[in-house]
């Protein structure tokens, strides 16, 4: 049997193998939420030009003494060109307009009454140089480095992709992943339940894990405990998919074939079994083509344990994005640990009114049972300890 | 001019009037992400049987001093029947099977030695009675609440329906929603831009926020500032979708033209400007059929700012999404409050060693400015006050 890693230790060795995926070159509009892998520059200055913050008049200030404007043109947003020589005139101007050229100051026109063709200052009303105006390049300068590799696309990534017309974006791929079920207990969502079945419910919790990471290009599948079948399915996803994602089959049992159809089938054995509960039985290896296997233990709370602490995460460093570590948490009740193994317990998070993150510890009776899980938001990392954490410890939270 | 509300109010305005957007019916595999419509509950007590937690031999423990058993049978995952009487035999037995008939204690295998029909148990085991055996209904009985309407559908909750039998579910129905750009100063990401030309950026950025909280099915469109125009535009699209998000033309200028066509197409108006920065202008109306129509303002941040502080919280309390209030975080260093506006200030969240969420100000010089939101993380929103909040202020954050 392996010698036991320590959950650092297959952090540090799962990363170290993990291949890279590529990037590929898509229209704006299909890039939302994908990692960017290109460098993004300001295409001009931002605002390319000194721009009207408010509806109302421009002038030349002077001296300020004037609160009389002859009407000499307007500027609407959108058009070029316009320009004011007499300090005595002004300019209609609207929001996002192009400053009229000569122009220093802006009223807005709630401070403003129309006269016939001239604009009254109100009483009050004491503009100042520069009032209302974005000034040209304040913002940033053209050619400035706005977005890196790595960043994830959310909203402010794409306005500012849009905005310095970054048609097409170099995004991460997203690679193909194959998630196979194992065991002959299992019974589809849809079918008969016989006595000592159960249900097949971890590739579809494994799924959406993925896809609420970005990872949709998802197949499941599932293979009976038997060698032949398992190398014979396995061998076919190897040849087709850049990532195998197994439930079950990694224990020590007499039908737990799943390393030894990978050994088989030239997958090198990278990794097996890890110092933590729940999930304790994983196994990761990489195929003779780069493929990688993610072999899950069979436990629904073990799969998504090991999923959120190890798979998702070298997932997301393999297609380049740049992430802070998961955040610490203080654990609002006392809670189990053990002595040589890492534990993971389900937590609820809330923030309290000084804006500390405390987490409810909900743990589950055993690593089968995931009715619980609902409740939570993810799991604690407790390092191996003589004693029980008590309320207050501070723990690193993994999200589901 | 309409009456500022506060943010408190437009809040509740907005909540107050927002449709529900009904439910589907839809496979289990198209509801990743979806929010829940129905109550689930336990198919069958969890585990369904008294479950093998270790591949082993299953045995009539007795008073223990028994050291070899009689191989009786096999009792494999998936299978139903078996049964032992004599208290010196055993059955193999592995992980996920029923626990044979009469037995009360499994011995994991690695604390056996096979002896051509019999198990010997190895020197310093010491077998408890119910050792390895996840007791049926232990998780959960059968009938038990395990979801209610309201959750969104993540991993966990994707086991529980899964593994539960629940093939269709009951999901609330995503609205159609149309972005509409208004300002003739926007030029398209691909376009040349003219002299006074911006890029349209704030559709594709809302769209992006949309999408990020699971309403995918949007539409982008832009309208000319022209009276006629928008109106032709709107009531095109108030008879064919549900939500109608504007960016542009609510503030008080000449060609402010949103209002006006609203008002004219019998949108009633419900809100009209708030007491914030930036943001001010922002106008929520409903449409005679229910439309809900979002009026954000046109610079980027007080668009998007208005969409994470109102549209998104408000479209998922309509589609029925059960959500915690918005966490509360401490500012790193001081920021500027207004006396009479709610002040919504960029931020960069981290976690220190002790688990408190910390917010440090990112200011964007103006209201137009949104090349310094990709290092955020969202906003804080600080109340009306004489005087600056200092650092270690406690506000609450609202995540891009």
């Amino acid at each position: 049997m392996s010698e036991l890693s320590s959950v650092g230790e297959a952090d540090q060795r799962i990363r170290a193998r993990m291949p890279t995926f590529g990037s590929e070159r898509l229209p704006l509009d299909a890039v939302m939420g994908r990692v960017l892998r290109q460098d993004v520059y300001a295409e001009r200055d931002q605002p390319p030009f000194d721009r009207v913050m408010m509806d109302g008049i421009a002038i030349i200030l002077g001296n300020g003494a004037l609160r009389v404007f002859r009407l000499a043109g307007s500027q609407l947003a959108g058009m070029s060109g316009q320009a004011l020589d007499d300090p005595r005139g002004c300019i209609e101007v609207t929001t996002g307009a192009m400053l009229p050229c000569g122009c220093d100051c802006v009223i807005p026109i709630e401070q403003t009454r129309r006269d016939g063709e001239q604009y009254v200052l109100l009483e009050g009303g004491a503009p100042t140089r520069h009032q209302c105006i974005h000034p040209q390049g304040s913002d940033c300068r053209e050619g400035e480095a706005l977005l890196t590799p790595g960043v994830r696309i959310r909203a402010p990534e794409m306005a500012v992709l849009a905005a310095n017309g970054v048609a097409e974006v170099e995004v991460a791929r997203v690679p193909s992943v194959a998630i196979i079920a194992t065991g002959d207990e299992l019974a589809g969502v849809d079918q008969p339940l016989a006595r000592g079945q159960i249900r097949r419910s971890n590739d579809r919790a494994l799924a959406t894990a993925l896809a609420a990471r970005g990872f949709g290009d998802v197949v499941l599948t599932q293979v009976a405990d038997d060698l032949a079948a398992t190398k014979a399915k396995l061998a076919g996803l190897l040849a087709t998919k850049q990532v195998l994602v197994l439930s079950g089959g990694v224990s020590v049992g007499q039908r737990d074939y799943v390393p030894e159809a990978l050994h088989a089938l030239g997958v090198e054995k990278v990794l097996h079994r890890i110092a933590q509960r729940p999930g304790k039985p994983m196994w990761f290896g990489i195929g003779p083509q780069g493929q990688v296997v993610f072999a899950l233990p069979g436990n629904p709370l073990s799969a998504l344990v090991c999923a959120v602490r190890y798979m998702l995460p070298a997932l997301e460093q393999a297609i380049g994005l740049v992430s802070a570590a998961p955040p610490q948490v203080a654990l609002a009740a006392g809670t189990i640990t053990h002595p040589s193994l890492t534990c993971f317990v389900p937590v609820r998070v809330h923030h309290d009114a000084a804006g500390r993150a405390w987490a409810q510890p909900v743990p589950s009776p055993t690593s089968g049972d995931f009715s619980s899980l609902p409740r939570t938001h993810g799991i604690v990392e407790l390092a191996p300890a003589e004693t029980a954490a008590p309320a207050g410890t501070v723990a690193v939270f993994h999200s589901w």
